[in-house]
């Protein structure tokens, strides 16, 4: 049989520390060349949604986890659009009629090849980017980081806000969106799931004053940390490259990156010539040279002890996100599909379903 | 909802014709740049199965066709060996436990982004490969062509078949492998699909020796074609590039490629250390230069006349399907829903399974 989890399934099985140890752990694998992952692949053209010219996007992303068994593909289709919000361009995607998106996880057993489970991507993301951004503040932000400052109240803020409550004795969340609202109803429907206290707060200034870390969560497509927040013993912390500009990532006395390494990091736009969008412009993160690229450490080596992260307790760090991988979800959905199996979770559809007696 | 077809399902409403007509529409569409096809990106890594070490691989290809309101993604799963057969290196692929394969299309709508359509890739694949095939010898093979000698009895053997004989007026088919019980196998179980006679025949040689139209559908890793075969008329026909070397590619009078675009055709092999396929192997068409790449045509280009294929009856000819594209499942995807939208074939499966209210 093949496990069909829905979102909410998946909600009643995930637990911070289990994504922490997933993603840490296969990031080791892979360091040591004993898990791997496909570069993303986008595929973009223009199409026309219920709301007028728009472009549509198939992205994929597999990995494969020997040790473990399991590979995963990773599936999302959008009709995707780039409107300017309160002065920043960002990405977006619009819903279905229906009020849904299209994000979908196929995991896989890589002894027999059968499909093991299928799930939607969102809650399984939200904690792989959230751990993954809280594991660099495990190795860069100071040991008694108390006072978190998020901006952003969308989707990924939730990850961002739960995991780094995780690794750190975090109090105080001082959170920020432009949109009063948003940031009412954010702090309403996460501060069940944390111990610290929600504090929305109506400027970015206010909310990263006396912040021990700053952690942007945003669909802003042009930089978000500003040079004014730089200050002694604070950890920075972005979801995307867009988020951070070069002269931030100077400044900071420690940078680095999740992934330098081109085969899995570089998105692979093959668009038709009528599509250009705001990813496809060029960024700092494009050149892979230069000093600023030199400088940048890797995730990883954090975890395997290669490089050092924080060494005083007034030095700055910072993290960029700057991709997402495969194996991520591979190392998330396996422990997913173990609990679930274990607890009598989901619905089991035929395997047959899925498969075939011939072999193309 | 979300329409679930089994390859029998698919094959009560395919046929020859709509293949032919929706691979050179869709093709037309990408020569023109309106429709594209991601690269196909293989990510393998060694495993252990069943029967021993293997290689596990997971393979993807997107295809996305605006003016038909479609996109489709191809899967394979596959625990993959390389056996030698009959003194040639062969890529296998090991079945499940319950004795299946692990190969998977899901059509999406570029309007709603919404998944249209999950189906098993078997039969749509080898009609979409064989037509793709039958469609070169449309342009290339003699008008009056009536021998057709296939070589190689697996899955693709009978889609190369059935398409060539839609074509040209095939009245006789001279069926070789070296195994005598699969050729007799093959030959009682396609020759319903057909109105030409079906002969197994015991060498290559005999089978090659009258035909108008020689193809080769193996899983041969090492070249088929032998230049013994050349003769004034005769068009050939691989499925890989595999199957046909340089030196008999450089002696036919017009050799065409499905694609010769880099962006389009490099299977992206992400290998851990210890994997190495045959395929990762140079070959002739690795290079991307020459005069032999400089010659070889394009197919698409014929569709559009922007080059002409036999301009004689004596001229020898030859195809190599050298690349498997998203966007022939697109197309073809696009016109089995329809047609089982139409006739109410298929389960209806609740797209809320697929889909989420949430977006990562």
């Amino acid at each position: 049989m093949t496990l069909l989890l829905s979102n909410e399934e998946i909600d009643s099985i995930l637990d911070v520390s289990m994504v922490l140890d997933a993603v840490e752990r296969s990031q080791r694998a892979m360091a040591a060349l004993e898990a791997i992952s496909s570069p993303r692949t986008d595929t973009l053209a223009p199409t026309v949604s219920g709301e007028g010219p728009a472009t549509y996007g198939l992205k994929t992303m597999c990995g494969l986890w020997p040790e473990a068994g399991v590979a995963a593909l990773r599936i999302n289709s959008d009709v995707l659009v780039w409107p300017t919000v309160a002065g920043n361009v960002r990405r977006d995607r619009l819903a279905t009629p229906g009020g849904r998106w299209n994000g979908l996880i196929i995991l896989y057993s890589m002894t027999t090849a059968e499909p093991l489970m299928i799930s939607p991507d969102g809650y399984i993301s939200r904690l792989r980017v959230g751990a993954t951004n809280a594991l660099a503040a495990r190795y860069l932000a100071r040991d008694d980081a108390r006072v978190l400052a998020l901006l952003g109240t969308g989707w990924q803020a939730g990850g961002q806000l739960m995991a780094h409550c995780a690794v750190r004795p975090i109090d105080e969340v001082r959170v920020f969106s432009p949109n009063a609202s948003n940031r009412e109803r954010f702090c309403r429907e996460i501060q069940p799931r944390v111990k610290a206290r929600l504090v929305p707060t109506d400027s970015a200034e206010s909310a990263v004053r006396s912040a021990d870390i700053i952690a942007t969560a945003t669909n802003s497509m042009e930089p978000v940390h500003q040079m004014s927040w730089l200050r002694p013993g604070v950890h920075y912390s972005a979801v995307k490259v867009q988020e951070m500009d070069q002269a931030f990532l100077e400044a900071v006395d420690h940078a680095f990156l999740f992934s330098k390494n081109p085969a899995t990091t570089r998105p692979q736009f093959v668009t038709l010539p009528t599509v250009k969008t705001p990813e496809s412009t060029t960024g700092w993160w494009q050149n892979r040279e230069g000093a600023l690229w030199k400088r940048l450490g890797e995730l990883p080596r954090l975890f395997t002890g290669e490089v050092k992260g924080r060494e005083g307790k007034d030095e700055t760090t910072a993290f960029v996100n700057n991709v997402g991988q495969g194996l991520q979800f591979a190392a998330v959905a396996k422990r997913v599909y173990e609990e679930a199996k274990a607890r009598g979770v989901g619905r089991e559809l035929p395997t047959e379903w899925f498969t075939q007696n011939v072999h193309p």
